[in-house]
């Protein structure tokens, strides 16, 4: 039986698979680039405004922009599929996809991202999708003239509350500290908005609602009540490494959760990379331009093993930077 | 006396100088930006490619774009000068200009890129810009129906007979080895060029010229001659990285030549740090895409770095990941 060997399989449709699929595809490797989620996180990003040369895109506008490009290759095979499980072969990998097919690659880059962390509150689960969610910025504009809370207190939050702040009618920010760690150009931005309240210093500790969200119950009074009426909650305290399949082929994953890579994006097992928000490359700074100057580190060390697996074919032919 | 004291100086105008003022300037950082070419080696690359998200862009217009981006914002303060020497003060440093200017900041990031590598041969020096030059993508045009030659192996070389061969009459694509170390998607374009003649396994070891540049000399014969006569030749044998002024500051310098950084791009000297091609970071492996990638960071750490140092004002505002 005559089986399809892609050179390079990339799990991920975020800014590093794509950019690792445009990479690779320019040094002549076929690609196949598979992922359950057009975008990944980037699609999160109303408003993205630090990607460099573009002032003003926003986070879909650009995924589709890096997927155009890797699409724009021949050589690049483009799958949208849940990939089940993950597997190293004598000389090669496998990905066995949902629906069972599986695609064999003589590399693998993964380029998994990461997933929204959760609260963990009674209620959360129940009313998931029925007023509670995790993406303020995606789903904001179904609470047009209503009440919500955006629960955090990073940039997702931040930023969460100042796209909600545009819609709703009022926006309570929750957050258990003082201060934000969000960029200060997002703090500023949400003390701008009339219809922000910062209800500082509280947890939340039960998502209340029957067959959608009604309240949020907070660990301490505030405002002369321990419970506040919503109709939207978005959770937005942070995410973890997507890193199930990495530890599933046997990756070694550092302390803090993420993917453990080398210098040059290389795992512990041979043939098998990382990049993006997935890795704890770039000090853990998880941005669209981290992602992309990893993804090209990552493609072109998928090159360089090519190359030295490949033998007397390639020899002499080595690579530097560009 | 009231002296101005910017937040962070940046050092260079390329891709990683515009990228750290982006980030720097959302983090409501004060920020000069110095450098004395605008552009840096960006401007060298006549068609990008691999800038994720913009199949076709120049690179001056990329350049350009990143540097809009950074004066787009009101605490960026931008200025083309050649940045003489560096010192370190009690707790700041301080630039000196070409013009005897100084300027003072809180930190330093050195993005000052790498310069084009010499030859090092007889004749290099005096026919400098006598028909001997550094960017064949900058200069081929000046070449329109003459002959040159490219000297080179890497991407810089490769691209850069591909540019030449679309206005000169006979390109000589000069290499010391037989393979080429270039993106395999650049050798086939110039292998696709019927102007363009390979001459593997010689080294230039003499520029010939009275006036101007009349040929090349080989150290072994080719085509039954040990000289080639050019009009031009185009020198594009890498690059080397820019520390004089890291260096000056005291700064580490590995191995490589590189200026050594830390995961966070900090430098060995407190307050200062790096980004791009100057730095060993990216596994050494010189792209847009790292440029930014790394420059995120730099910025992300001087925020850090300047929050810390702030003490008791900026108390509890830690940063975390976008």
């Amino acid at each position: 039986m005559l089986e399809l060997m892609y050179d390079v399989l990339i799990v991920g449709l975020g800014c590093a698979g794509y950019t690792a699929a445009i990479y690779c595809a320019r040094y002549k490797l076929s690609v196949f680039i598979v992922g359950s989620e057009e975008g990944g996180m980037g699609v999160t990003a109303a408003e993205v405004g630090n990607w460099p040369g573009d002032i003003d895109v926003k986070g879909p506008d650009l995924m589709e922009r890096y997927k155009k490009h890797a699409l724009s290759f021949d050589s690049v095979k483009h799958q949208i599929a849940w990939v089940k499980s993950v597997a190293k072969k004598s000389d090669h990998f496998e990905l066995t996809l949902d629906g069972g097919e599986t695609v064999q690659g003589k590399t693998l880059i993964f380029a998994t991202g990461s997933q929204k962390r959760h609260l963990g509150v009674p209620g959360e689960d129940r009313l998931s999708g029925k007023g509670v969610t995790y993406c303020a910025t995606c789903d904001a504009f179904f609470y047009k003239g209503k009440d919500v809370a955006v629960l955090g207190g990073g940039d997702s939050a931040v930023e969460g509350a100042a796209i909600a702040a545009q819609v709703a009618k009022k926006v309570y920010l929750v957050h258990r500290r003082e201060e934000f760690r969000a960029e200060p150009y997002w703090v500023d931005k949400v003390k701008e908005k009339t219809n922000v309240e910062f209800v500082l210093l509280r947890n939340v500790t039960e998502i209340l609602g029957d067959q959608k969200v009604s309240a949020i119950q907070l660990d301490k009074e505030w405002n002369g009540s321990t419970q506040i009426p919503v109709d939207g909650v978005f959770i937005e305290i942070g995410a973890t490494p997507a890193t199930e399949l990495p530890k599933a082929l046997g990756c070694d994953i550092e302390p803090r959760g993420f993917l453990n890579v080398n210098a040059d994006m290389s795992t512990n097992i041979a043939g098998a990379f990382g990049a993006g928000d997935v890795t704890n490359a770039s000090n853990h700074f998880a941005q669209f331009a981290t992602a992309a100057g990893e993804a090209s580190v990552a493609a072109n060390s998928v090159f360089n093993y090519l190359q030295q697996a490949g033998g007397e074919a390639h020899k002499g032919g080595s690579m530097g930077g560009g």
